[in-house]
């Protein structure tokens, strides 16, 4: 049923009139001219439809909606897309028409796409509640979610006569209700999306997205554009200033097995190879050309992408050598040189994909000066491909009939080897993706005694907390005089280190707020004088014996907005920020994440394996009581000093924030 | 004149008859079968031709190319193309060929093109000596030098139907005699070119490839690939160990102006930028956009490629409101909203181009929904385009005629607003490149005693070098035996440091090959035997009083085999592979050089003024020693300590390489 109907040429609202003529159901118009709309009624109001409505398009100015969509309420309509514009996204008295309309939709239990969408489009049905001109899109295996309808648009045109489709498509407009997370279940298992693509500015709750992607059962690329204009909070902690927006974003699709393109045309790439061909089991690629110079610029590709040539068995150039010349490159690239026929190319391709080093192919088509390229695709797409196979079409009109072959069999091809070996660069990434596993190196969660409040803790709780979670920190007394200082040293034993508390004080050392090594009384007496004129805002000072290890990291909490807590882990010391050795996990940690983390900086590649246990479970514990308590805002331990039989917490921040009324 | 004309359709010499009929001047013609070919007497020897002949193309078997090259030389023919294939590529027999080929052409003073290439298209003589079908390639402001005849042959097909062409596009083959340093300046300055494009796997003489880039008056976009398949020089110092083969490309690319595409994709979206657009005299780019996706998308793409988004001067806003919707973007992006009409464009356009905070302008066009996209390009294209104006076209079939109406007004267009950045990106390098001025910051430029012999030299051979060329070094005294060490250190003055002296030994601190802080006799003493039973290959010590300073940076300096002499500049100490805080450039340094070593690393940046000075010294000190001694092969400082009133080099290696009976 659309709402807003007209007959009326030039209006949006005929345009999806036309659209829904293809709808092979039954389709009704409401709209103020009575009438007839081809060949149907034109009614006046939404009661008077006939039938049960499944699905109700409104596309009526912006202060008629709510009511419209009472209406559907109480017609039993429970899905609506709202086409219509001027709502939030146009200012306030706009964004009240929206909140109208979701408390409308709640008393009637309606879910709603929209407003200011474009609506959806199903190839297969099909359905097309746009007023996209011409109707529809091109029938394929690639699903589009985008939180911008022009995108919607301009892909379809772009998608013509390039060789691939859509199954269904949809603009999600101001999301008031219905988000990316809530449709993407639905179209990830529609039998004919096999990739499911996705254009977004954001996410609204970014741990229900992740789930959701988990569970979708098929690749998700996402095109993410955009900066999250939510006001951070300004950094105090090494953690919060190297956690930029990306970061909790990569994190995510990491733990999720989403791929991250860069752009629309790289996404759209990237969904035909991973649409078409069957999964890459390894990096190893072959590349069969018939020019030398595209084959050193498919090698580079290859390379940059993460990927790495294959090195061909003895037995694979033996009988490369039976048919192609013996001046040809039998080594890989396969060079078979520009005299290279149709047979020599499916010969070719099936000899390296017989090869077990070999776990892809690209082919490289140079317009052949000897054959017509169109016979080389034809060649090529009757070979078995039981592992992925990737085409480089080079040329224009000379390779134009040959890209058709190709783009009918489902081969994926390409302009160039760049997109061609990004596109196997993304299929191997998502072949070798594993949901990810709990982490469950941790012996014995501990209890935790939550510090009340809001800011900042000082030092002493800070580590106190650290230590209350079952990660060793030093002992640690607090003084907030000199004979305190002196007295807590004497009990602590010398040498010790005497620091500054100071609020808001990030970089500690480099502000003259640590003194380490002191020897005796008086030296602890002295040292709290030098940090008193140092610190005009000293609010004290705390005391710990001197603790050495062989290498500093740190570990840190720290909460995005969109997808929650965030672990950080890398190269400590005071240098942190500098050296930007540090990676980044969704809390709690998985055993992935934890290899990541690892894997990813010289702090975790340079650890022992003891040392390494030692340090995930620290992470491991962090990334619970991260989880566990959100009134944890931001923590980092820095140094976690690594010692020869654990790690120990020798500084500490933690901010608390619980709830309205937080200081920081 | 082409020797190895053929009447035989099906090969080569059939096709370059063919493209060589399209030649306006007199074509001769020599083949085996004598007889007439499109209308022209085909003559059975070279001796034979009449006139005057410029340049003659061969194509005959490779056995016969030197009997064919002598021929041209005695018939006073200077330029020649030898199109044939079967030489240096196909193994010893045919190298030597060549070798045979470049005696004959050294005789008769003959310069060619190849072998093995598929020669020249010059497109307003027009000339086309290549045998590609169709002849010839569409005409434009593009050049393209490539190290691969498929590369052009897949180009030209490519461009076809897209808008752009080309002035000369030449094939160098394997570059016997003529390389792609030879061919630049002509190709530069052909009045029809305004754009270099070059595809290069590696550049023969580096340093005349750099002279000639820098004169040659044009933009030039290299998209360079493939390896050095030269063996590299184990790396025995962190300078070796940091400089890939890339690391000279790139400063030599940096010291010429020369753009550096990461596929050919990307050189030619960049090339007709170059082509087309005036310079972008900063980095600030507005948005004009009828949707706000695609505009979040040019933002993030805008940032991407290192250029910013303007921010619009009040009465440019001001000047938008007049006739845009209220609820449009006044900020950047200009959000003029899907009701956007051709004459809002212009107006928009017009209104951002007049503003002085704008380098340049990205115009958007999604598919309007009431409006032709053509009409829409015929607006922006009457518009006075003072700055650089890129335009994105999203979609397929909807915006083709918007796309042909931009292209015949040389307005350039891209598909996303990706490309369109990155061509901007480009253009505003190239803009402000500025030909680099020597660095003249040495007040006396010392004479060097130059160390004779080949290898690494012993610590203090090192440091005195370093000393002789300016470089303040710490004092150094050499001792093979404990007494030695401890009479050197009592001339000294304790405390001291002792250094093993290890060939070979590049890790000195970390395999625990340096003492520091020794305080007396007995610990000297101590501390040599210590290092004895450290190092069973320990040559001796040298002893060194110690030196502090707030900073330790390392300067280098090694040898690429292409573009020869680089210095190194960056972080010091005993991580410097770790922290890969280096920065490389062309050795001697120029004055852009040395803000690019100091702006782009930690090091760099952290330097005060007076300490950046003494530094920059140190490095203009070491680029002269290795511009002008070629036998310095690897030179490093590690570290240079930074101390109030200057440098002072604390240990060096240096190897010399005095030519055949290198021991390194």
């Amino acid at each position: 049923m659309l709402v807003g109907a007209t007959s009326e040429p030039g209006k949006l609202g005929y345009g999806i009139v036309e659209n829904l003529a293809g709808f092979p159901g039954a389709v009704h118009f409401v709209g103020r001219e009575a009438g007839v709309l081809l060949g149907r009624p034109v009614y006046a109001r939404v009661e008077s439809v006939p039938d049960p409505v499944d699905l109700a398009v409104l596309l009526v100015p912006a202060a008629l909606v709510p009511d419209s969509l009472e209406a559907c309420g109480r017609r039993g309509i429970r899905a609506v897309v709202i086409a219509s514009g001027g709502f939030r996204e146009t200012g306030d008295n706009g964004a009240a028409l929206e909140a109208a309309c979701l408390r409308v939709a709640a008393r009637h239990e309606i879910r709603f796409l929209g407003p200011n969408c474009i609506g959806i489009i199903d190839t297969h049905v099909p359905l097309d509640t746009t007023f996209l001109r011409p109707s529809g899109a091109p029938e394929g295996p690639i699903a589009f979610l985008s939180h911008s309808g022009a995108l919607v648009a301009a892909v379809i045109d772009w998608s013509r006569g390039r060789g691939f489709g859509f199954s269904r498509l949809v603009s999600l407009g101001n999301q008031a209700d219905l988000t990316e997370t809530d449709l993407l279940p639905a179209v990830a298992a529609d039998p004919f999306t096999r990739v499911v693509t996705m254009y977004l500015e954001g996410i609204g709750d970014g741990r229900r997205f992740v789930a959701a992607a988990e569970r979708a059962g098929c690749p998700i690329i996402v095109h993410k554009a955009g900066r999250s204009t939510a006001g951070r909070h300004a950094a105090k902690s090494h953690t919060g200033a190297l956690a930029g927006d990306e970061v909790a974003f990569d994190a995510a699709f990491r733990r999720a097995g989403v791929l991250r393109a860069s752009s629309t045309e790289e996404m759209l790439d990237w969904a035909r190879t991973l649409a078409w061909a069957p999964p890459m089991r390894g990096r190893t690629v072959a590349v069969v050309t018939n020019a030398g110079g595209p084959g050193v610029v498919a090698a580079d590709a290859v390379e940059r992408h993460g990927l790495a040539l294959a090195d061909l068995a003895d037995r694979t150039a033996a009988g490369l050598r039976e048919f192609l010349p013996s001046v040809a490159g039998f080594e890989n690239p396969v060079d078979m040189l520009a005299s290279a026929s149709p047979v020599d190319y499916s010969r070719a391709v099936e000899a390296v994909l017989r090869d077990d080093n070999v776990d892809a192919v690209m082919v490289i088509v140079a317009p052949p000066p000897r054959y017509v390229a169109k016979d080389v695709a034809d060649a090529i797409v009757a070979v078995d491909r039981t592992k992925p196979v990737v085409v480089v079409t080079m040329g224009g009109p000379a390779v134009a009939e040959a890209r058709e072959v190709l783009r009918s069999a489902h081969v994926p091809d390409y302009g160039f080897p760049f997109e061609a070996a990004g596109a196997l660069g993304a299929l191997y990434r998502r072949s070798t993706f594993a949901p990810h596993t709990p982490c469950a190196s941790v012996r014995d969660p501990a209890v935790v005694v939550m510090p009340t409040g809001t800011g900042w803790l000082e030092q002493s709780a800070a580590l106190k907390l650290v230590d209350g979670i079952g990660i060793p920190s030093v002992p640690t007394l607090a003084a907030i005089t000199a004979e305190e200082a002196v007295r807590a040293a004497g009990s602590l034993g010398y040498p010790v280190a005497v620091k500054a508390e100071v609020p808001d004080l990030v970089h500690k050392s480099r502000a003259g707020g640590v003194l380490l090594g002191l020897d005796d009384s008086a030296e602890v007496e002295r040292g709290f004088h030098t940090l008193s004129e140092r610190h005009s805002d000293l609010r004290g000072v705390v005391v710990q014996p001197m603790a050495h290890g062989d290498v500093e990291i740190v570990v840190g909490v720290v909460r995005d907005e969109q997808f929650g807590p965030l672990v950080m882990f890398g190269t400590g010391g005071v240098d942190v920020e500098r050296e930007r050795d540090v990676a980044f996990a969704l809390a709690p940690v998985t055993c992935e994440d934890m290899e990541y983390l690892l894997a990813t900086t010289f702090a975790g590649r340079e650890l022992s394996e003891t040392a390494a246990a030692a340090v995930s479970e620290a992470i491991v514990r962090l990334g619970m009581l991260a989880a566990e308590h959100p009134e944890v805002a931001e923590v980092e331990i820095n140094p976690l000093v690594v010692q020869p039989h654990g790690v120990l917490a020798v500084d500490a921040r933690a901010r608390i924030d619980s709830g309205p009324g937080s200081i920081a």
